[in-house]
């Protein structure tokens, strides 16, 4: 089975759609969980199908160094490897490149970089990319873009559009060349990045160049990088008019809860954050009233559930006053139940306003969630 | 329902039993998980209940210290605070306040410490002990005793054995006069621990003193403190032939596959001991093969289970080579899923030799098992 996508239902901008991929179905918007080096940190293949995932993402910077593509080929690509068997998507790890490699250098080829691991020297190319995409095997794969550098002014984000759409045309020239090659033998479908910066016009231009390539999804990318909030949405609105309403539409590394509703109210259907995981492991509840750190002494002799609107099994087995003592004892299974419990509740979240949508009530949906996503501060 | 036990099947000095406790009952001979400070590190009470644990332990020295008795006593006990429901043990706290905490000093009143965690000052008596045990509700629960301190001669040895059992008298007392006041609302069993160091009078002095008490179940405590082997055996011998038949006996913190073997084929009936969730946090797996370097070079391509004698989740969905990049990347998983198998793998070891003696065959068994133990060493 290929790649398709269709959109089954609109309510205002908000969509509910379905995307086909070679490892099954996923119903949209969606939340996709990160797995950075193969593992949703903490939680096993079985703790995502329970908590409904329904794609994962791996990360290819990280891969390509360790285990690297060849063990991951061998094993029968990403989804076999960490024995999730669904859909799988890789980014184009690009901005791990930027943010996490030493000395990396970007010219029109491609980039050189140092493994933040040990200093040895290494290169992406936008070719070289998409090979690492067949050996993981991912259903979907990111292409290796150019965020502009910030406050670099117009001709820097002229450069880094520029190459973005040269590289993502290599990109697709490369996918042809190497048809057949995935390390599953199915097919995987080259997302575009549209960037921009946070110039409207630049940002138009990106996503239009890209959309000429008739790509079978598209992403914004370059966002939440330290920007205000109202720049984000605002970007994000420009880009998202300038994609076509029958593809998919990826927001990158996006965000907090209310952050969520309002891209899927703007009709973004595709979602990744390490949120969930990251503040799980520094002792975080995200729940539907909110945020709760169980640090808090208040929580010692709490024995109700971390949110008594979900049925996860932390939720369901274990008590507040039990992940506050894992929690303050460092014992791994706290960071694992708030993981667990995180993750279900994003899922959960995005499946709901997904019924909201097919059903034609997403505003008053939206207006609940988030009412309620404020009381714990309120 | 109370305690009781008795002695089903036996196959030379090796016996197959079953202990009936409150919350529920435990095949004898059975290895207990270490859940220190209320949780088998990486694992959750379903984990624990599909690799088939049927009782697990709890320490008392660290869980007075965090998160304390009264938060125990108001969850409803141990088994209700880590929703694992079924039958647990608690240690006497006295290990932990020797060999952790600061400024230990033993009169014949009882002992007073400093905390590990921030030094401030705390006592235990043999009776604030059976209080602690009160409030922490296990099954069972150990009295404080006093280990002998090692090469300190007669005298010592001596002086430990007189305290032991005085201090046993008195939680006895303890126990009657605080009856009914267990967290949980049930009856509790408090076993007594034979002590003696290294000398085989001592050892059998220690036991016959105990024993004159009639508890409902002994221990031999001090054991594989350091000493050779050879010696560790002698000594288990000399203290298990010094207790009654009818009785459940305990070898406290024990061991390594092998000395689980050899404990069951003396007539030990409970083991319990930290290796197979330690040596999963650093890597090694324990298999029916013997143990596995999951960090060595040569399963990194290896896509076979950890042990393919083995039925548990880990060893069903996962391979020798993810599990390697788990444990290389320092996954949170990797501690986990080995955690899961080695625990799986006491246990299963543990129910085929009560099967074994059950049926007869013992012997047989035994010498399979160690064969094949010893085939990754070969």
């Amino acid at each position: 089975m290929s790649f398709s996508f269709e959109v089954e239902a609109r309510d205002g901008a908000a969509r509910a759609g379905r995307l086909r991929t070679p490892h099954g179905e996923v119903a949209t918007p969606v939340f996709m969980p990160v797995g950075t080096r193969a593992s949703v940190k903490a939680l096993s293949a079985a703790d995502l199908r329970a908590a409904n995932a329904s794609i994962i993402l791996g990360n290819s910077y990280h891969l390509y160094l360790r285990p690297g593509a060849d063990v991951v080929r061998q094993a029968g690509g990403l989804a076999a490897f960490n024995a999730w068997r669904r859909p799988t998507l890789t980014d184009s790890g690009g901005f791990q490149v930027v943010s996490l490699s030493a000395l990396c250098e970007i010219d029109d080829d491609g980039v050189t970089f140092r493994s933040h691991l040990d200093g040895s020297p290494h290169r992406f190319t936008p070719e070289s990319v998409v090979r690492l995409g067949r050996d993981l095997g991912p259903d979907i794969m990111m292409p290796l873009d150019v965020p502009p550098v910030p406050d670099r002014g117009a001709a820097e984000t002229e450069r880094a559009n520029r190459l973005t759409l040269e590289w993502a045309r290599r990109a697709v020239a490369e996918l042809a060349r190497t048809e057949g090659t995935s390390s599953t033998g199915r097919p995987q479908a080259l997302f575009g990045i549209a960037q921009g910066g946070f110039t409207a016009a630049a940002r138009r231009d990106s996503a239009a160049a890209l959309v000429d390539l008739d790509l079978p999804g598209y992403a914004a990318g370059g966002l939440s990088i330290g920007e205000e909030k109202e720049l984000t949405r605002e970007m994000l609105q420009v880009t998202l008019d300038s994609l076509p309403a029958g593809k998919p539409r990826y927001l990158m590394g996006v965000g907090t809860p209310e952050d969520i509703v309002d891209g899927i109210g703007r009709g973004v259907d595709m979602f990744d954050c390490v949120l969930p995981t990251r503040n799980a492991r520094n002792g975080q509840a995200l729940t539907s009233r909110g945020p709760l750190n169980l640090r808090g002494e208040r929580f010692a002799r709490d024995f109700g559930p971390l949110d008594p609107d979900c049925g996860c099994e932390a939720c369901r087995e274990y008590s507040r006053a039990y992940v506050r003592h894992l929690v303050k004892t460092g014992e791994m299974l706290g960071g694992r139940l708030l993981s667990l419990h995180n993750v279900t509740f994003y899922l959960d979240l995005v499946a709901r306003l997904r019924e909201a949508i097919v059903r034609g009530t997403f505003e008053s949906m939206r207006a609940n969630v988030l009412s309620k996503l404020g009381e714990n501060s309120r």
